[in-house]
């Protein structure tokens, strides 16, 4: 039986926020990634969850990580803002380009938002809901490190490549996925090693590029992208809309500057984002009910929403709080 | 052995354009068709080559497509376009809205065209690369008709749902994808029927909802998306955004509309563009470089780039033409 300790949602924050706080992050910053692990974890991502302020604080000491970055906003064009992180975590020049942003898809209809420079540890679910809130249509995607191989290859180069995208649902919890395009979480391998459990198939390659089940010969060799070759199209479009496209990293240009210090990844995020209100004008109402009777035909027939567990998870943690192993517990009280 | 004939590309053009006039297409409509067919099977692409004009005029027949529709251009907002189709094939409302289209995107950066009421039976690259000759990035997406389960779901409700990206290449044959999110295309299934072959596993379940081998049972039952959940929940994306976010059908609506004509589906394309030039201004040949540098990458370790076979397809055909079934041929020729 593994210990936990029991956190309401304001202890889980205040865990986090004061060891990022005391690890010499600015109070800013450690407010930004608070919030937001105290979401995963209260959302059940636990691997987006508290366990996350251990990397933080790791990139932060491997020198990977800005720990009081102020960032700067760049109006390129109608619809096309960027923001430069300068080397702190995406969360707090995203917080800073937001409203901005919104101007933009308000006005223009559809704009994209690329978050620069950014160190990235963080899931893409929690930077499409401050859209989906203002009854906008999101999608976003960032690059990694170089652990996947394209189909037909043998050798790391994509990221896990994470998309992510939201529908707004009047008063409702929004349609929203966020899915790596890599067959599994890499944090899906490495709790298979420590457990010296076999992978399932399809998972990656060994360092010959040979199919493996073997945790530690994928980590070593290269992780697979989901769907075969058309998850692969979509790693390397990935690759492309947020890295150069946006002039920032690929993932075995990120891999490269992390020099092996196991710090999160470092380069672009962009975000696009659609005003349904400006598409469809008087009719918006009309349609958007037509987008009700898709998700209740979803439901009728057993398909699960997108989403939906991570909300139900939501509201229990909100009325009953979260629980924490009590090792990591331990581990985030004594980083210093 | 199947006899075949051989055809220039103009030939092949022909054969199409006289066929689509004689059954009563404007000349406009007709020369808009037999190009796109004719780039089908110059490309390689026999699923959308000149078979498909015995569709366009079954669709016809049928009264699901309009023979000489005008399609009207609605200006929505800096960064949106609308072209009502008014009930004609896509093809000629695309080209119509083009220009305007290219001028958004160079003006805003990003733009959104949604192409309105219109029957749809033609390969989204074809959509692709007129944006990527401009050295424009795209997107592209639509729904078809209600053949495809939700994961986790019973019932045919998505469409095949296809996603296609661009990216330009300086010199050289842009990077395009165009993929079904189902697991197979609904041609291939019956081409498996047509040869009494049973089906690979994973594309399909029959009526009762257990997954099936036989060609016949999945297409009374239901295709599976590919890569399971992932794919299922961007088949969803597409019926979202391609669909009542541009006032458009649904899948299932069209299917519904179709009245079991075997017509092709009715209902709307979502096409997003963006200029690298707005993103990145003075640094965009070292950063589309970048680009480059990932392709080489991918092409280092024997990764195909998505497109490669196609232009390779098309080199061949714009030199030695292309060969036609002669029973396809005769088909085309006896149509009236």
């Amino acid at each position: 039986m593994t210990s936990t300790v029991k956190l309401t949602l304001v202890e889980a924050y205040q865990l986090a926020y004061q060891a990022l706080l005391r690890n010499g992050f600015s109070a800013a910053h450690a407010d930004a990634v608070a919030k937001n692990v105290t979401a995963g974890e209260r959302d059940g991502c636990h691997s987006h969850g508290l366990y996350r302020v251990l990397g933080c604080v790791r990139s932060l000491k491997a020198g990977k990580v800005a720990a009081d970055a102020e960032s700067t906003l760049i109006d390129n064009a109608p619809a096309i803002l960027r923001v430069d992180a300068q080397g702190g975590f995406s969360l707090l020049a995203y917080q800073a380009a937001l409203p901005v942003f919104i101007d933009k898809v308000r006005h223009c209809g559809i704009a994209a938002l690329a978050i620069n420079h950014c160190v990235h540890f963080s899931a893409l679910w929690a930077d499409i809901e401050p859209l989906t809130e203002q009854g906008l249509v999101a999608l976003a995607c960032t690059p990694s490190h170089a652990w996947v191989t394209p189909a037909g290859g043998n050798q790391p180069l994509f990221g896990t490549n994470p998309i992510a995208f939201g529908w707004p649902r009047q008063g409702k919890a929004p349609f929203v996925f966020d899915m790596a395009t890599s067959a599994a979480a890499r944090g899906e391998i490495e709790l298979h090693r420590r457990a010296n459990k076999p992978l399932p198939e399809g998972w990656g390659i060994d360092s010959h590029g040979q199919p493996s089940t073997d945790a530690a010969s994928v980590l070593q060799g290269a992780m697979l992208t989901f769907g075969g070759h058309k998850g692969s199209a979509l790693a390397a479009m990935v690759e492309l809309i947020a890295g150069p496209l946006i002039g920032d990293m690929t993932s075995k240009e990120s891999l490269a500057y992390d020099q092996q210090s196991g710090s999160s990844p470092y380069g672009g995020e962009l975000i696009i984002a659609m005003d349904p209100e400006r598409f469809l004008g008087a009719d918006k109402e009309m349609h958007l009910a037509r987008a009700e009777v898709l998700f209740n035909d979803m439901a009728a027939q057993g398909a699960r929403i997108p989403g939906e567990r991570r909300f139900k998870a939501r509201q229990h943690s909100e009325q009953f709080g979260v629980e924490l192993p009590l090792a990591l517990y331990e581990e985030i009280v004594a980083l210093s």
